[in-house]
């Protein structure tokens, strides 16, 4: 993943352009990708689908031909959306259009203009000290034009129709965890969902931010009922602690199995409560829609001094940091899949245990075993109102077990699916 | 508030007779109350209204003529509802009629009898211990006769009939604390609303404690159902914490709403659960009422040494605390009056705040106003079932700030009233 | 108690057979106890009633013809249902049939083999580090054959039909807290409840574990919808802390008069919540019944190192903490008896205590009075939808003065039963 990171690194993506599609194609190699592309002017919803971006070359230039700032050398250094200019102007006006960071002076900040057309530059704050009153040449070779907003989405169909969406930004340039750790992580996740068989559906979206889930969800309307669970995923490769923060609903399903994986994680981590800003969990979570998706991710948005700076780097993301917030996804899908509702078939007393095998020789024993104890939990519980999760979180036990308990049980005929389990 | 507690402080109140009525006449300069007689006898739920009590003078004479007990020094002397007397006795019999307080010996107790016909004085324990040996002169020369009891109402009319009660007893004499500091607080809390446009009507009541509340709620059964929200108000003069003790329902809006104005009032504060004891709250608390009505205080009765005795005077109640207490009082009616329920109108994705002029030029900023972020909650929240306190107290953010953010968005055609909110 | 368990302890028990038989034999002495008797190869659910066991004899006895391992001396020497046996073995094959506990070395375990059809000694580990090399004579002069289970029942009628049902387990050989405890607990309740008047009819089995909770609820389920509370009595003599195990339910009127009265009680104790395992509540709260079954021990099963070995004997059940268990057992029984719900007949304001003789007669004393304070309380919550534990608890009042103050408020007539309280 940490490889796959560096290749889509150097391109300068925005939420609309050649980067953005140059992007998808990167993801391509790994998963077949369905590419939308939809036209500059389409209404969705509020908004209004904005005019392509594209950049070829963009400096400033001393009166020496010094190039002293130069996109070649970091796509950060242009405001995002900047329109085309090309122009002279002397220092105090040029440093109308600079932004810099005077808490981190070795760090480019990256900033964005999406919706109003304007344009600037950004650069280290000792950059910026180190320039010289004189008249500096400006140039941004770049097009603000009719074209399209392009999307990526991999939709992996399973034995029924309900959905587990997963959602990616793809929309900045060359910054490693927001958010290509988690382009990366998504790509590998998606290819090894698509080699095992699976219960639900899903879907895989690398959009651009904001926009990018608006227009999704607009040209989607129809099928956004389908959407049982998801993921909004950001943040996954650097250092800190797994996070989650919930669904607008709170006390979904998919909150409840995102803090089941973190409890027994091994490692801390943090819940926080839904709120109204952050990723497109913000649109997802829209009172219109209020779907049950909530973010996992590492440490979160504008918590990490790195965030939106040059220095959310290679070096930033970790491949160990990466595979194991790919390990907690395949655990959360893991458990979606496998989280089903079961009727004791003998409700009445315990059933007989020993003549099934399922019971240890002596009795009087000491020390019970674990899958004694999970057997008796999904009997006891299996009433048609627990399911395999409300039994693990109500014995304080990993859901592995529990399911591992239930299916001996089901083998054993001492247990079914519910009927709406067969039927729903 | 303090120099109208001074005007109040010498008049002898009781449940009902002069000095009650007089301290009417005194609000009655402020604000236009309704001045109501109850004949004695009336039959108010399982009480009667008892009979009127005057008094112009009372004493305790030794043999040599010198009043060693005087009702000219402090109405506190005489035990309330005393019947006349005018006897001669000896020291140990007329021990039998005098009250003092042994851990605090130089303050006169608080008594009342209004019940049980029967006669007595209070003293300082220390004056108690300087009597000696001799044959006293009584005379309590009161009336208890057919008369009326006596209350004032203040109704202020407003956009709705729903109704705010805001009650206070005014029967103690002498007392500053319990409860002039309230009927002057009360008397000016009016005032202000009546200068402003109110949604709510509102109903001060300035009745006498237990008696009072039966008498009213008993003569204006049917308008009981119009009060939406009430507090009872006492003891708010002295230098204690505020203190809320919330209405029987526990969980009504007027105990959200002075949870939420105590906690952002940046000083300490307790709430405590309702109980069957205290003020006039027991009775518009009684399960055939069940009203909505908490008692808002600082420190609660019983719980300061100087509670019903001659210490609860002019230098207990201190103007900076009245004047805390009216500021507590006004943010929670402003609450009340503003906590609306809106409807967001582009309820599918976010609005684009940035075309109405609501969001920041820039992208990328590394700080988000606090502005930015009310607006997302509001807007995130007003799916209907969430009135601007349910997302103040959701967002942990101050009234005030949400009800401004909601104020702007309605402006720009973003929000709009809930359906009952426009016929409710 | 403590005499009645010396008497009980020599008999050898088990599931089924003589010393079961014998047992209830002495409890009869106490309580008319009805003895049913069930065949052998009965279905009950999914279980059969199993043959019957008794034994005579069995021992272990060296080459020179000592007995090494002798039942006369102590029953926890053969594993309980072993077949018989005759037969001559070297050391080497006889340690595969002896089962010692290391971590206790002077102890012999007690070991069961109920539903395979096997033998085996028990005994210390240190006699058996004794054991030479030699040819040991082994006997086992046991019976397992067609036969009966049986257990004990006392059925008490009270004034309804509805019951609370106190059940435990006799199946244990010499071993004193479990089990011996509860079945001389339970007599003597039994006895104490049938001397006094009862809302309530109450039901007391002794049974052996599991197959005679499964065997009673299989025969008798046409009558366990009118069991409307249960505990399950195990391990009520050690010297440890009491200790309540919930009902699978969780929040049912037992769970909640447990807590009460262990709340209460001056002493320590711990509340578990339920769990499928443990004693016959497991049967009771098997999802097919879901009977609101408690268990109130004291030192909770497998949490004290005597459990099931031969140091649980009769040194180590104390006469005082028998006493403080059947004292908590009757408190708790009590407030089932006097729980009930009652309606203020003056719900509108508080009714006037004075003219009740209920006042105290000269007000703003500055103490009040406890009954004064739980009269209030149970006029303010008698809504109906109060039982009386809902106002001790609300109040934060033990039972039994809420239960006072109620029954002083119902012969003033200011408090009568609910509707339900009087056709229920």
């Amino acid at each position: 993943m940490h490889a796959f990171i560096g290749q889509m690194y150097p391109l300068c993506r925005s939420i609309t352009g050649a980067g953005f599609r140059e992007t998808l194609s990167l993801v391509s190699r790994h998963i077949p990708l369905e590419i939308h592309e939809v036209p500059t002017g389409t209404p969705v919803f509020d908004w209004t689908v904005p005019k392509e971006w594209n950049i070829r070359d963009a400096y400033v230039k001393d009166s020496a031909g010094r190039r002293v700032i130069d996109f070649r050398r970091s796509n950060l250094h242009v405001v995002s959306y900047s329109i085309p200019i090309r122009t002279t102007l002397p220092l105090a006006e040029l440093k109308d259009h600079i932004f810099t960071l005077p808490e981190h002076p070795d760090w480019i900040p990256y900033r964005t203009s999406y919706y109003q057309e304007t344009w600037g530059f950004c650069m280290s704050h000792n950059e910026m000290l180190k320039l010289k009153e004189d008249h500096y040449e400006v140039c941004i070779d770049s097009s603000l034009e009719p074209g399209h907003l392009t999307y990526g989405e991999y939709y992996l169909p399973g034995e029924k129709e309900d959905e587990v969406l997963i959602s990616c930004h793809a929309c900045h340039p060359s910054l490693c965890n927001d958010n290509l750790s988690s382009v990366a992580m998504i790509t590998f996740l998606a290819k090894h969902m698509s080699e095992h068989p699976r219960r639900y559906s899903y879907r895989f979206l690398f959009i651009p931010g904001t926009i990018g889930s608006i227009t999704w969800l607009c040209l989607n309307e129809e099928k956004v009922s389908k959407i049982k669970h998801g993921l909004v995923a950001a943040c996954v490769g650097d250092p800190g602690k797994s996070t989650y923060k919930k669904s607008r609903q709170g006390n979904a399903e998919i909150d409840r199995v995102v803090a089941h994986v973190l409890q027994h994680s091994g490692s801390e981590y943090e819940i926080m409560e839904f709120s109204p800003y952050g990723y497109d969990e913000r649109q997802y979570g829209s009172p219109g829609f209020n779907l049950p998706i909530g973010c996992l991710m590492r440490t979160p948005y504008k918590c990490y001094p790195e965030y939106h700076t040059s220095a959310d780097d290679l070096d930033f993301v970790r491949p160990e940091c990466l595979a194991d917030s790919l390990r907690k996804y395949l655990a959360v899908l893991n458990i979606l899949e496998k989280n089903r509702t079961y009727l004791n078939i003998y409700p009445k007393c315990e059933p007989q245990l020993g003549k099934r095998g399922l019971y240890r020789l002596i009795g009087g024993d000491r020390e019970t075993g674990f899958d004694q104890m999970s057997l008796l939990w999904v009997l006891n519980l299996s009433d048609g109102s627990h399911s395999m999760l409300d039994i693990a979180d109500n014995a304080g036990y990993k859901f592995s077990i529990i399911s591992k308990a239930a299916e001996v049980l089901e083998e054993k005929q001492l247990l079914q699916l519910t009927e709406n389990e067969i039927t729903g």
